[in-house]
């Protein structure tokens, strides 16, 4: 019988193209190219419509995976999902985490269930289907596509979903608008926060969270009591399409990982996260914490006025990014955190979900 | 025999010019005006040169308290203590903190030492000034003078002291350039970075935790291991000279107000926090963390980089308020904090001083 | 017969609340602060949403009109009509423009038409009226009582209408969407075109260079072919209605002063300024040039893309303002110029509409 | 005898790693991979330090020139000067500037000069020679051997200079205060300052615009009366040498270019570049103009105060990007012009060098 292990490698990064950390730990034998299924880097763009970083990281991989892998640069990304997601605001630190898969065969271990990773992606969008029901349905499907490539079965089982969208830059919503297509908005930004919303709904629906029916395109943005408590969006000028990634546990899989969720009720919710951890009972290294975060929409945090919404200085999520990364990195003890800004029906209003991946046996 | 009550008042504000708050404490009995000797605002600019909103704060204030005292706008300017420290990212909530004392005669209370108060003003300096000796001795002079009106005897029992003091405009540089006086930089953003760290150098000496001969024009902003671990500076375009408020206790005052401090070891030293408030063993209500921010000079924390050096469309003060206002308002659970800044000199190279204001016997 | 004087001071400042040159004209007896009927001002801030340099001004002016005319400073806000326009990006420089307008008896002038000029304010809107039909008709009112207190009575002799209007903030968002009134967006930055636009609809219904009927809730920023070529409206956070400056000529007024207007028809189109400048054929001096900027909405200049749109760390508006201000400034060779940002509906797409205020007799 | 034909290609692109206009000049057979000399982008990021968009461009073009010319990126980098210059605020479009050359063997062409290139590097910089005599010296150097590269005997025949230079981030400053070596600054932002000043006095040495003797360390971004008529330098953190491109002219070249230069005096003077267009007598057409723009340290522009280095939200060079953009585009009537921030000791004080390449008998 076939089952899997995965590794996570949290490897630190100079630049965007820096890919160094990454050739080293290929070159001690700890990390096989052809292993890896999956990368999810935090970049240091600004994380809004014009940050070529999360490009340039992506396309620096292609380049090297292809190299090692004997194909082309756009195979390349086809076969590795690659999600990257900008802004370090604060203390966060640029960092990649890679993850590898290999499937063994022989008797399935014995114990506890492991961590598994499953991959998808979604046809190409056109532009006014982003953050409406189109995007929703496809991310679903995408979803139960790499819950099966993963080997999970329930849904319970799914600690977290990351996904990888598109947005609209000025020349898709020209370009939509000619064709007598109106997009959901004209805005750029704004249109970053229609595809995350409508992604994160997709999750929900793909993960039985909330039923099909109750997603419509008038709740999208619209009414935050419908959120997944798992799914993780994060937009980007680099790509078409949907990327999903599913990370979740399964018995049988021979991994010495494993990982856990929760929910910050709001964007100073220190407390979920120590309890996360503190819940976690294995000996056990903390490989990275996986969040949201977001400016809370009623412009509130405990009761007391933000400025995030208002401030045509600094993006929203790029607050958000600051102050979330910096609540986490003082519980994690590390700033190498994958903090994504944008959390739209992922986790409650003005909160987010986090994640956490640990490495069995390995206390330090 | 005289003694003073000092009472402290957290109002929240809807924009720089917003008193309503405290007028609304003023209708209500609980705030008279002629009481009022410092306010400490944090207001919601990019606290950097360009804020106009810690002047447009402070106008608004002088006009107010004008009309209350009866005197001139530049007259309350000089009667009360005016410090606006600009920038709310991330979750920050904009408000400021207002100090009144009162003289009371008769028996001193007994019991512990209680919070006093004093305040202290520079003469102006000229441009080539900031940043250098001249500065350093102004200030310390000042703390002097502010701690004999407080009525602390000993530099242990000053707990915070809170300096605002000036930056160089552009026109400021050229002025003191075309003059022939070389000002210690000519980049303006840099210029706020000299005057606090020789504020806070000020600061240390006043205090005797560094002697003078220690400190000379080449350590500033060169040797961080120097520090005051009770400095807070902020520079701002709106004076000329420095204000300085101490912050301690006294035995034989009447407050019902306590305050403690420690220093964050780095930008995420929420643990240092968590033992401050823990510390304090008397029943007690918060009523505000007041906090230097930085990001470090070494470009890493806890070993790890961070970007916000080298982030030319945010500035790296505005990444540190975002950061370190999570990390304290994880543990404070109010987001109405006093962060302010660049901590140059002022706590640990990274890190920065906090102190703690409790109200007693509220133990809300 | 009374017929009016109008003059026009462009007035240098240090800072929003810098009032120090309009206090030297003052002593100087050329300015009689009880003539004031209109300021017009460029103030340093971002021009966007959390601009506070804005309201900074119109403290400063109301405070300081309030003690020269024996009022309330809120009188005096009702009495002048105070449109301040925050960002002077690039080489734009911080000013304002005074209008005073004086009533003389006697018999009126011959010769040609002189500047005049009105003033009237809308009542406060309801955040859900913002960007829709009220808007555009409460403004449409204003302008005719502005012209017919300028003493115009053919639209064809307004050659500039200014309004400054208001914007959404993100607790004006939450507040009409908990009263179940949904705003147009709930995008801040979004809301300062909605309004403006709305705005410019009504000053084009108010002249009559659109009809009422093809101005629907469903054109405002949708169908740009709709515009005035006259008006100018700019968002603001410190205010809740439309406050209304008829700028035009009229026989009969003893003004030394006379008005002309343009288009641009892109935002290179230097040209048109240089032949409305050209085409001035009395010897006179400019006084200012009146302007709209923006980034056209289809990405193109000439037909080549700019990046304006996409740019989540310089909102488009500030863009537009360096580029057309530079543009101005080559033509006029000043660069104290009003040139305001977001140009929907005003003057063609892309394009904007320029005002030219001239001196008489005066070609220094 | 072997002489030169130069030609030049302005392309638009989509993104920093868009070469789809470069391939399809290719496919159609008008431009040779082989031929490629030099290239100068213009890339849509901030131009300042953590501007990655220019290292992306690079790193496509060297991919995409490796992959043509079978060699490995890093020696496609060598074989080809290339140059990105971040910033596209306002009007400016994205493109690339693509120079070939070809070396014809037979008799030289008679007639008047032509357009002729020539390319050099410097060996990499330590962190604390940036801004430095260093930096002069090795950059003088590198401009003879591009002018003898070039062909060009006399440097009168030279009107353009572009330098790529390196920036000090902050590990480079970092690094060199741990080795005991100050840098010239810590700050990273003014260390593009420092670098552009070094290396435009470096091209003044090479072009004897200046004598050796009168460059030390001291007058580098002090004294402004100093300058090259004819240098422009860009500075970026993806490279830690200077690279040097020549472009002037020479009898005997083949090419069907010219070029001419002048200089702007300050930011709005728009009419020294319609002098220099006019004063082009043969019939040709304008291929790009190649400017600096800055913020004048005075704090003025015609005596008039600009905002642009008190702005802690938007880079001085940026500002001035945008408002020189204008100026040029609305001379040239198009918005693909390379326009590069920050002109120390590049053009006068203020102002900055303007280079303006034609194509002769194209006179669309």
């Amino acid at each position: 019988m076939r089952h899997q292990s995965v590794e996570v490698f949290r490897v630190s990064c100079s630049g965007p193209g820096d890919l160094s950390g990454v050739k080293a730990l290929v070159a001690s034998g700890r990390l096989v190219v052809a292993d890896i299924v999956a990368v999810m880097g935090k970049t240091e763009g600004n994380g809004c419509v014009n940050d070529h970083t999360r490009e340039f990281a992506s396309v620096a991989w292609c380049h090297w995976l292809a190299a090692a892998l004997g194909c082309s640069p756009e195979e390349a990304g086809r076969r590795v999902a690659l999600v990257m997601s900008g802004g370090t605001e604060g203390v966060l630190s640029p960092h990649f985490t890679v993850f590898t898969r290999r499937w063994i065969n022989g008797p399935a271990p014995a114990g506890p269930k492991r961590l598994v990773i499953g991959t998808a992606q979604t046809r190409d969008f056109a532009p006014a289907e982003l953050g409406r029901a189109a995007q929703v349905d496809a991310t679903a499907k995408a979803v139960r596509e790499a819950m099966a490539q993963a080997g999970i079965a329930s849904a319970d089982d799914v600690h977290f979903v990351q996904v990888k969208c598109p947005l609209l830059t000025s020349t898709a919503v020209q370009r939509s608008v000619d064709l007598g297509t109106e997009p959901v908005t004209r805005d750029t930004y704004e249109s970053m926060a229609y595809s995350r919303g409508a992604s994160a709904l997709g999750v929900a629906v793909g993960l039985r969270e909330l039923t099909r029916d109750a997603v419509t395109d008038e709740v999208i943005l619209r009414d935050f009591s419908l959120y997944s408590a798992r799914a993780s969006a994060s937009a980007g000028i680099e790509l078409d399409h949907n990327v999903v990634i599913v990370l979740g546990e399964a018995a049988g899989a021979a991994s010495s990982y494993r990982i856990a969720h929760t929910e910050m009720a709001d964007a100073i919710d220190g407390k979920a996260v120590q309890a996360l951890l503190a819940g976690f009972s294995e000996p056990a290294r903390l490989v990275n914490l996986l969040a949201k975060a977001e400016a809370s929409h009623d412009g509130r945090v405990r009761g007391q006025r933000h400025t995030m919404l208002n401030d045509s200085d600094i993006s929203a999520t790029r607050h958000a990014r600051a102050a979330v990364g910096g609540v986490l990195a003082s519980v994690a003890g590390h700033t190498a955190l994958y903090v994504s800004g944008g959390a739209e029906h992922q986790g409650p209003a003005g909160g987010g979900p986090v994640a956490a991946i640990f490495h069995l046996g390995d206390p330090a």
